[in-house]
């Protein structure tokens, strides 16, 4: 969980959150290009059919993608289109769906999440398998999603093998994979590969994808890589409050991140930020890196002293208040500059 | 209810529907603005604050307004603001969130809705009342919220006087008024007055106000004219997965809408060009206008030989299947070439 | 909707309602009959085994029953079986499950319900084949079940043929047909036929299933006829709250029910003593009869003079205020005396 | 968990489960006086009103009792009448609300629920504390209910100041305590105090209270401690199918239960039984009794060799299936001579 400290430090780039970030500029331009005249409301235009293709070719032609707006509803939606109420999901207690949806995924689906403790927000086989109880018998919430984030809320990224065996232990249970992708290129980018790899195939049956947190203005989607799930999902949609009218402009944005290299330049641009940052922060010997760099998020345990003066400069949440542990974003925007100022701050006050 | 005859009419501007409409460049344009360096996400950002300020200047200092997604999610969360899961919400039969919400108040509230025919959409303290029965019944969920759409889905406009009689009858019976206005702007330019005098001031405790029919990109929003029902709104909204990440870009939407006369300018367009198209249809004596034209829809039967040909041109919805009746929409960017050739078209094939 | 004038009468018999009524003697000697010893908890029990093969002698080897606690829960439970949230249910107006149940179904099941307006609690394929609508369109909830009361709320019986024609209509259009059988065996004696005849064999596909209001204690049921629905439904009765733990003691009341002949026996009488009180009340010109007597209701407009002096004797429920029309129940208890003794006191007062 | 090994072991008195027995004769007793003429359905009757004012002798003046079902049920309710659906439940992880309910609380409330690992089943403030986290940050599901079951699921018993420190932990931070008392009779006798002592007077806001697992058929209870919580209550005992209609059978149980010391005669005998049955378990050096006995089950893990012989005279579920571990439950009706049988199994099998 995230507290925050509040403050406004207007339009200056910092540390606290991809979500702090704005928009790349080519995605303006595909907005302002798709703003033209009338076309067909709710998806049935040829911005989405164009979205749609372009999913097709980074997820394989099985993918059927859905648009929604935002992480919550891509999640929530997701699990509603695999589970019934009665059914729960597997997740690390570290997932934002666990944590950080307000309880949205428990109110739209009525299932209960079964959040498992990990050092570093991957779960694995074993720690799974435990939780798999009680099958055939009324009175268990029955296991039937496996919910992961990539990368997880850690900054920790699952390598192709980890998430085959992920999805091996689920269909072996007769149940599905589910990638909370809210940060998803910033995996592929760490990971060197392409999207289809990690997620078509290796076995993931559904998944979030999202772009905001990387340079989009608001444009997510639920992404069904094994499309015997999909057939009744445009109703859970517009049920669950996520139909865009005018779809075309998250359609555009969609294009915009898939058609060239947008989703790779922006989130390399993030994680190499991420290592540079790591690297300065690690000259200070007061400062404990808590978790592997693998992606764009660094976690930090800081001494007392340097809280309060550096959060009067720059914006961020703690991760563990007890612990003084802190988590720090860089983002598709982070530039070498914001970097050196804020290590020279953290310098300044130790 | 709507049925689509399925076609593309790539980006020429049609009938169909004010959300087949693209986007005001002035609202382009703050965006762009907005996209300036980091702010913190959520809502917790300088443009938000000026938006919610435009808010109060429209609507009066009470007015405590919270932005979202869409129109299904601003209905929805209105409702769920008020009532528990065992009242229920009184609106017209023709009520959008009777019709075409795909039960999503049903199914986040637990609500149910007592729908009520009505000649033109507008309901009445008389014909709401007989449905104010079973108060403190336990077996009959308890009334709680009256829902009107202003303009209602039959384009017709409510009066002041109108509005004040149902909130009068609202607030009898401790109940509480709610406005669907995700055209409320169209109803304000045909009535020729501001905004509060029809909302605030006619006792309405609580409203969907959006701007995505009259030329915003996507921003719609709850607002509490009454704020004693806002407490606990920001849980919801955010359980109700309607909660932006990169909020200030719907803000920045707003501020376009509100900060000059964008809504207003928008509005008149479209109010004006439906009373000459409706100017233009009476000269067809085949054809039947079966509303009055107050805001920006037109409904009427049309004889059965047009509907293909004119449907091969133009895209637009049916109203009531079995009678031949279509509805029109003008919008903000309707154009006087525009409707001149839609009418030579139905010119051509009568 | 039923509104109650409060008082006690106490241990009286009257005319209120069957819910009124107590247990018949038979009912008491199954349950101490169960009550011997140990059995598993939760239906897997002997007694359980044996009041699911006397519901296969009455509705076919097709049937699947589960039995819960209440009318409420078989009926929403029902209908979360075959629908999903985003489907919606065709009943009449008057049905309980859209009067009577403070909003249970659509909390439960996340369904909205259509109601229709009829002349006599009877819906016909006419009524509703116009309210199947928008099929496929995701902005509209999609209709899956129609579910009529046999008999109706207003005492009216459906004849087999007239089951056939709604089950035909529901099959056509891919949706199921459910019966609300709060009082079915009133409905099997009003017809004077087996349960089969006009359930599974009429096409039913799945059915609440009543004894309470017919002299059991509390014992209700939800009967899959077409078994394709059941197969999670053991699932939805435990999270739907309808799982009782010493499950034996409903089954042995449907054991006393349905082995010999309590359920025809009991329904006879209250249908008998309605028929004799109709004809008694025929003698009175001021009263009105207002549907016809086919079960155990009758439905009489009154004179405003004897009211409440007959409230002062007589418990019984409004059925629409503003007509002074009450509705009278006999029940599985009800004796010759007691309609005497009624229509005394009617007499008295007119 | 509990995982049932499936057979019949008809009308034998075992260890398997308190719900497996039967019903105190009393009960039926009370039964049969209340089966007399007709009184008002839904609670409005002279037993409810005696039953209700046993339960003020009990609990105190201020208890406002609500009867329901099961247990399920009054768990499920109690949650819905303190909560919203974005608020939370701390309980244990191994209470009933979280193992064995099949999400029902989660699928009605639309609540989280935050299970916290205890060694004995009990919570403490100092587990409780470090997941009050987060309030007032809507990204969060707000804390707002402390649920403890009295005996936990594991046969320990709370005193009076542990309850009372959770009940001020929970109001320091305006939240309620909830208990979950559906064996609460063998807590009292365990502890030789009244149900008031450590309900009421120990800050306890809402308690489930049941009778089924200690001689009643089918009775249980939302009991309202601090009364400011129960007002909207009766709608959601009606929303939640949970309201009999023939309430006064279940009304009658609770007289039985608590007009002379039935609830006490039943429990004592129980957790005597319980005692003799550790006495007589603890001669066997193979086998380890893992849980304090403080009420009225025993927890044991057993050598494997005599689980399967055991399980073909004696059905009983495993609660730790890995480990060996099962739970043996003693019941109102359990005799010495049930003791001494089962004990001499397991010695002809050890």
């Amino acid at each position: 969980m995230v507290v925050a400290f509040k403050h406004y430090y207007m339009n200056k780039r910092g540390f606290a959150s991809d979500n702090n970030s704005g928009v790349s500029p080519e995605v303006i331009e595909k907005i302002i290009e798709a703003n033209n005249g009338h076309v067909i409301a709710y998806g049935d235009d040829p911005y989405t059919t164009r979205a749609i293709e372009l999913f097709k070719k980074h997820f394989g032609e099985s993918a059927v993608p859905f648009f929604v707006f935002n992480g919550t509803g891509a999640n929530t939606l997701a699990i509603s289109a695999i589970n019934r109420s009665f059914n729960s999901v597997i997740c690390a207690a570290s997932a934002h769906i666990n944590v950080d949806e307000c309880s949205a995924p428990e109110k739209f689906s009525g299932c209960k999440l079964i959040p498992i403790e990990t050092p570093d927000g991957k779960l694995t086989p074993e720690l799974i398998e435990p939780h798999i109880t009680g099958i055939g018998f009324e009175h268990h919430a029955q296991p039937k999603l496996i919910s992961i984030s990539q990368p997880t809320e850690m900054g920790t990224v699952y390598k192709p093998d980890e998430i085959k065996e992920l999805s091996a232990c689920a269909h072996k249970h007769q149940m599905a994979l589910h990638i909370d992708g809210a940060r998803l290129a910033n995996a592929a980018v760490s990971l060197g590969l392409p999207f289809k790899t990690f997620t078509t195939d290796s076995g993931v049956d559904i998944l979030s994808f999202g772009g905001t947190k990387n340079g989009l203005m608001g444009a997510e989607s639920v992404v069904f890589l094994n499309n015997k799930f999909s057939e009744n999902f445009k109703y859970i949609r517009k049920q669950g409050m996520q139909l865009a009218s005018k779809m075309r402009f998250i359609s555009a944005q969609f294009i915009a991140y898939l058609e060239n290299d947008l989703w790779e330049r922006n989130a390399k641009n993030s994680n190499n930020m991420a290592q540079l940052l790591y690297k300065k922060i690690c000259q200070f010997d007061e400062i404990k890196i808590t978790q592997p760099v693998e992606a764009n998020g660094i976690f930090a345990i800081v001494p007392e002293k340097i809280i309060e003066p550096l959060l009067q400069e720059y914006f961020f949440y703690a991760w563990n208040e007890k612990k003084n542990e802190f988590r720090w974003m860089t983002s598709f925007d982070t530039k070498e500059e914001d970097i050196e100022g804020f290590c020279d701050t953290i310098k300044k006050h130790l």
